[in-house]
């Protein structure tokens, strides 16, 4: 194995640990969620495309050789990323995990596009197909999740100024 | 002030403490870049704006009767956002760095999209003016570092299979 081919099997690897995060990331949201219905909607969704990425990326991982990677790896650093996207809005909870998903998504894109990159590289189309399967459902959710901002924004405001109890969620 | 009006400010004070993480973020990057030419060259212009950025927020901050957040008081989230962004691709320094750009960025560009939205529903035209004009910066710099990564993975692959020692910088 050349050292290209260690480096894209480990970033799978890592690929496959950040869809791990982002399903435990996306099954908490959809549990808090209460009373923003569309986005509720969109984050049980986008769980059900996540499970399906997890599998692309096993299969591309067990084909190059190895082992997916396990969940325990990368806890603390997904608890790191969802801390850090919610600094700003800490109060405001529907906005706070509007922002954190965005991050997220914006996190896969870039990984993706690295590892469709090295893939190309190595001539490992398998690979380069898999990960431009993927792409897609994490830009359409990226953008969903920027697109519905301002109306999520506007919900709180008014929920808040009402002094509603449920603003938050 | 209305419970909307204070939140406007508070979000606008985050927002000031987020441009003074970016600075840092970028401060740090444009020192350790080493043999990524246009990498760097990007980051250093990007931060020239964000310093602009950061007199722009103040400005809104002000205008309605508030203060300047500290950079203290967020530094430990830039700091977990900087470590979680950079888990992936652990030992890959120069795309460990351009991943924790691109996720901020977008950090970025989902607060202003909040802000702008508060300050329309609100009818604070003067701010949603100031924040209109720093999304397309945010914007920007996040479409160069996407549009570079395929680049820069291959520079890197090319760089490590030669055995280079810079080329993780």
């Amino acid at each position: 194995m050349t050292t290209s081919q260690q480096n894209l099997l480990a970033w799978l690897r890592d690929a496959h640990a950040m869809e791990l995060q982002a399903e435990q990331l996306l099954r908490a949201q959809a549990r808090r969620i209460e009373h923003y219905a569309p986005f509720k909607a969109r984050v049980e969704e986008h769980l059900q495309e996540t499970l399906g990425q997890q599998k692309v990326v096993e299969e591309c991982i067990r084909r190059l050789g190895g082992e997916p990677s396990a969940f325990k790896d990368k806890t603390a650093e997904a608890m790191a990323l969802g801390h850090a996207a919610t600094g700003m809005f800490a109060d405001d909870e529907v906005l706070k995990d509007a922002l954190a998903s965005y991050a997220f998504e914006n996190m896969e894109i870039a990984s993706y596009t690295v590892l469709i990159a090295a893939a190309r590289a190595l001539g490992d189309e398998a690979t380069a197909r898999a990960c431009e399967s993927i792409l897609p459902q994490e830009q359409a959710m990226a953008a969903w999740l920027l697109g519905h901002l301002p109306r999520l924004t506007d919900e709180y405001l008014q929920r808040d100024a009402a002094a509603d109890a449920v603003a938050k969620r």
